[in-house]
């Protein structure tokens, strides 16, 4: 049915101690209460279910130095680096449900175990590239960048529960899209590292389609690495998105949001996804949840080949009468 | 008062067989009721009112191989057949008002019958095109556009009270705005035919005023032919037309529906206009039905000269002190 | 923090008697009550509160031919002139929170005075150009251009309290943006004096990034004058800012809205500003108000140099362990 033979391996990572509410340890129940997996087999993709992932409670779990709960972060995302690498070695592309956004430390991490070497493309409202540092909340889900990024690796202090960590990712290798909303800190690093930001100022300039084109561009520019799409909801607009913690104002269109995962999908070098923050206890109202998860698996689908100019059958005899 | 001097000639078509929800037959009355007829009047517009059709009706409607109320979408479209090619003999620019989308059949074979060789922009969410062999719902307002054309006229059935229904439309005079769900089976009809399709992802990438231009530059390639307009509200984003029977995420603003307007306008060819699927019944309040209404008349009044940057007179003196 | 350094003079004008609406006089009120000194600090932009102006009660104000309130109006406005002066002849940028439009007459004149000669770029859905003898409402919110343009002149009648103002401006030092709904009248005045006009056709047609590219071009053609920007809140769409008097759809998104304000912050020729006609008893629920008021704080905040790209500071550190 489609040029590419698609297969999802979809890890629930409902896990919430990474920010401080109550909620987004429900997104994979609610993505998958939507009908992502049937949806994504209707299209054509092969799908292999990996379940949910089991948190254990960590006792003692006080905060270091300003960061909170950062040794049940570390060990979830241990947990979830062994996940991703085997779906990774399984053959899938990778689907990590989250949970919010610190799992991209873990995940990021078990796909590079898996293949070496990789590109990221972060679809966020924010950089989360504080360090622990130089962080003002604490919450972990606005730092994993940091502990994931090779050129960051003297601004990191050893976190209990994190020693199996090593920094994966070159700068280089990183684009953002959609941010808007930068902590001076955060901003100050991203200019230090020279790292590609299409924030949302360039996506008004540009347009998404030339982002896109420019993040492809800049990305398969030597080699062709695999490339991981680690996508918040809240990069997309709070009218379309709000159930998710921390909405800006400003952000991606529906159709902007759905383009970026349509083109990442034509490029064949999508390796794994995760797709965070949807917590279904927030937003005014259930139709604004509703809306919420809906654009979430509407996402996913578009990275396992849907699209919107249509997906025609190559072997169809149309009926005659 | 403008360039040129239109006249509308309207015809309300309160149809709602080709599809199952109750309301859709409703579109002229409220149409009308939010002031179209003197909207149009007061920007220079010379305006028609042929009232609405009666549509008898039919007994013994049983499915046709799953089709539904086929004898009564065949009868009520031969009958605005007629009322379209009298309102062209009369010099007007047509404008139907639906009733569903099943119209578009008497419509665009009227228009043809009275001017011969026409063009036909589709502005929805939805191609249209399935045969009675390929629809999975059975609903007429899914399939008008193959009984239509020609090229198709070996894959449909004889079928009760259609066999006035002569295909009038070249597929190389088609061209679509605004797809983004469609069956795979109608994806492989666009395919065959080769139809010119703009769906959103080109308007993504090419922004609604490119697409206008390549639209035109595509049909007035050779001839100049009568342009027929067939728009379902569909087409424009539920977020601001939500009252209609298959509403689908990630369309049209408002801004780009009504630029699509303005421009045909603007080619001095438009000559037929079909405005359908507007249901007061649905919708999830009073003011979405209210902003679907009035959505639908302001595309109407781009259709017949209101535009956004001013019309200014051409013969006023400014009154001085 | 930033590359140049900012400096807001703000002027509270409760005053609404430029239209019909109650409310309109409590924009400063809410505006403040955002936030905005707070956090225009907080990005480093120094701020001299001038407070809110008082504007007696003007007896006897019944309407000359027609027009509403123009004693009141012209009293305010003389008041405004001189404050805006000073905040001038102080350093600052002035900005005036409104308030209905027809402040811009003292806002604009008070600032000319200061500067002398000064280009406008007017942001709004209204051209707000009518002339007491064309204005149909008799509104002076939708006149006050009317008043301040030099080759007007011979069409403004004398009006009491007006004397004192003398007009300051040149039709080819005014860009207007976001334009769509204007009066036959206004239309032929624009088309009459050349004015540069981007109406949402425009918008839509080149994008908000090479509008504003056009404007300052455009206006910074010959000479580098200081820049008035004055911002109608009405500029923006209704479903982002619905709080206002006359609220038109198709309006400009919040993301075109802001980028237009940055765009401008960055020329570093923005010498003055308007933000009017914020009316928080209008808005179908507080959310929507609430929607208002922060659009407007954060367009305030953008001409001041925040900047959705990131502001990073340029003295720091980044902590090691
Ligand atoms: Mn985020
Ligand atoms: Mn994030
Ligand atoms: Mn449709
Ligand atoms: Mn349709
Ligand atoms: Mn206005
Ligand atoms: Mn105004």
């Amino acid at each position: 049915q489609s040029r590419h033979h698609f297969s999802a391996g979809i890890i629930g990572a409902p896990f919430s101690k990474g920010q401080p509410k109550r909620g987004v340890e429900q997104g994979p129940d609610v993505i998958r209460g939507a009908g992502l997996i049937q949806k994504l087999q209707k299209q054509g993709c092969a799908v292999k279910d990996y379940g949910d992932l089991h948190f254990p409670q960590v006792e003692d779990d006080d905060p270091v130095g300003g960061v909170k709960h950062v040794r049940a972060v570390g060990r979830a995302n241990q947990r979830l680096s062994e996940a991703v690498k085997k779906a990774k070695t399984d053959g899938h592309c990778s689907v990590v449900l989250g949970g919010d956004h610190s799992l991209a430390i873990g995940s990021i991490h078990g796909h590079a175990s898996a293949v070496r070497d990789l590109s990221v493309v972060w679809v966020d409202a924010h950089a989360d590239i504080n360090t622990p540092l130089t962080t003002s909340t604490g919450n972990m889900h606005g730092q994993p960048m940091s502990y994931l990024l090779r050129e960051l690796v003297s601004k990191i202090p050893v976190l209990p529960n994190l020693s199996w960590l090593q920094p994966c990712l070159s700068a280089r290798d990183l684009v953002y899209i959609g941010l808007r909303d930068m902590d001076p800190e955060e901003s100050f690093i991203l200019n230090l590292l020279e790292v590609k930001v299409f924030s949302m100022v360039q996506v008004d300039q540009l347009g998404v389609a030339r982002v896109m084109e420019e993040t492809c561009d800049y990305l398969t520019d030597k080699v062709k690495k695999p490339i991981h799409l680690s996508y918040d909801i809240d990069a997309i607009d709070p009218s379309v998105t709000p159930a998710t913690g921390t909405p800006v104002v400003g952000g991606l269109t529906y159709r902007e949001g759905v383009a970026i995962a349509e083109h990442l999908c034509q490029t064949g070098l999508l390796s794994a996804v995760d797709l965070v923050e949807v917590n279904p206890l927030l937003g005014p109202n259930p139709q604004a949840v509703q809306s919420t998860v809906h654009t979430a698996v509407d996402l996913l689908l578009a990275c396992f080949g849907r699209r919107r100019e249509g997906n025609p059958p190559s072997d169809y005899q149309l009926p005659e009468p």
